[in-house]
């Protein structure tokens, strides 16, 4: 099997060398979940007016994150993201974020879809753990990616 | 029922003034669990001698993202941290990080916590990302908290 | 006439102490005001619905820029931050932002209000400039402070 | 009349894409006035020797805000920037700040060279605040910019 | 003999908990030297007038670097600093940067200090390296800490 | 002889154009020495399975601290980094550590692979002062660099 990338063989971790590898244009989606109580998702989105807000400073908080990825994740490469869209589905009591990140680059941008999603996530966690301390985070995970070597994924 | 805590009459999000609380000890653990392979698993915590260096490597990250929680989750304060541990139970297919942040303030810890075990989970996920697509983030949850008005809590 | 504070006798700059003083609470309030077109504001408030997301974005931004003040203004002391407000009054033809932020500690505050509100403005103006070029942010100015031995002040 | 750019037909708002566009050359002038008073401007700017330092540190934070750009306003791509000049202009009662960036990319350096010339009026607000809380910052403002699919431009 | 504090019995660091001890004054100083050619010392401190700018430049990173120690050493505490400064001694083939940090807090400022002094010789070097490549920086130590319960201590 | 490169010919200091250099490959490596006791280098370095930890945590800060280099380093440009390797030298009475940084771009990575060796070193410190406040920091220095205009260089 495998080694992981991470590890060169004498045990210690790099941040793994991208510089030969061709510049394409890679996507990568993932998503997280928030799961609280049917009252606590109508506090999040109820209102139609005020609403937005609690959303949208989720939203915001993803697209922040995006960009702040590689100074969170230690061997992530610094990388010029090309678009962040972070988006939500209120379901009965929980809050599906999906966070699509692209750029045109030599490494992949799943670690900020990834990072995206679940910073998303927290911070809806953030609004609502005054009045639900047991709300969980749950099925982070990619999506699907596509560029690169290893070509388009789609989870099965 | 009580409202958003961050939402005001109007609808619009701020930071909750804390200015008027007593400076007590707070604390607060929160766990979060990569779920993967067991060969996987085994690459991330096997040999002895290299190991440490992977789950080093995220413990290293959990303690550093509780340093930068109020830069990402754009409501909460920023805290004068007291202390971080970050912890790994090792399974048959997961591995649960959990992490324990304490604070002397105003405002409570578990934010920082539930970043830092968050993070430490994501640090894993990027090292085993190129091995196992369909690893996932589950159970990203509060444990228990202790200190502040609303006083101490365990998780049920 | 009085010297600048943080220049030292031999005119080098420095991070003036403020160690010895002691910890009260303090309020700051500035404001600074983007000025556009009537068209632009009524895209920038209109729609009801949609709306508040791009004040929400600004509203966001200034809340997460008052937390990076002393990483920008060279001289400025990190602060531990008791609240932040941003509020939008919208005109004919301009928006202006208002940032009150409090601490209980050593010193004021009026940094961290004005680059609350300043950055809200440049938010702003980001996501005009594409159809508004000639928009301008003026204005930015302190309101008024409250606490610290210079006691409190309301510009005249 | 044109929709503002960050805002998605459904009214929330992304990181729009830039990884179709070619890397061309682009560069952008911007700048912010501060306004005070003539003996304190001659604090600012006086003594020839111990000088510069006031004026030194707010030409480093507007050359270092340039590079924060995109961790400050939500939607902003981070750009791999070329050069930043901020240069000052001294009045009988007061000081522009103009700041130049450029960049070769896929998107436009507007909100970088704002950035670093509102920041560097920032700190010399921050340095003046003791002896003129009436000091204001005004004109902050593109001057021009050149490269990109909209062509070159200046203010007119 | 004693073990390293940030060491658990396990093995493990941790960020060690500080909550418990008392806000006391502590100040700590530090130094580091830049060793280069005298001519490049010339270049560094001369001309007089534009002088300043590359000693100023190298101070401005020095204050600003205490601010950052604790996203940097992985272990450091977040802390409120009260004041930072940064002094030259330029010698005939070196320059020395010498900074003094303080606090009142539970845990002391030596590596502020440390990091002060540290960026501020790195930034002089960015600055002389295209002129002298062999140019190194030796002698980052600390010099002196007070406050505490291990109190006070000169360097022997 | 030639003038510092980051300074204009009026004194100011800018961040150079490199807007114009083609991208190539180059490669940066840098070193730092921490000097201590040997029985304090046994503390770091021994135990063999708690091991690596204090020397992990350096790592990673090293790793880190290379991406960070533009918001330390005033004048430094922001870097796609494609690589980052540090390792460690465990001597009698000291350590030193060896930093290389890789890009594809249109300036060099001396800053990065400088400030990478220099934090992984300081981190040690961080972990050793409690045991021995006389340990110091030397030798920080360019190894060598290759790619871009001037060329391949390696030190005498």
């Amino acid at each position: 099997m495998s080694e992981l990338t991470h590890r060169r063989p004498d045990g210690a971790v790099h941040m793994v060398d991208v510089g030969g590898k061709p510049a394409t244009r890679r996507v990568a989606r993932a998503e997280a979940t928030l799961r609280t109580r049917a009252d606590v998702v109508e506090l999040l989105a109820a209102g139609r007016l005020p609403k937005g807000e609690a959303i949208g400073v989720a939203r915001v908080a993803g697209i922040m994150a995006a960009k702040q990825t590689s100074t969170l994740v230690p061997l992530c490469h610094p990388i010029p993201i090309s678009s962040v869209e972070v988006d939500f589905v209120v379901g009965a009591d929980d809050v599906t974020v999906t966070a699509e990140v692209s750029t045109v680059g030599g490494t992949g941008v799943e670690m900020e879809a990834i990072t995206a999603a679940t910073v998303a996530a927290i911070s809806l966690y953030d609004m609502v753990k005054a009045v639900d301390r047991l709300a969980e985070i749950d099925g982070v995970r990619l999506l699907s990616k596509s560029g690169g070597k290893s070509g388009d994924w789609v989870r099965p």
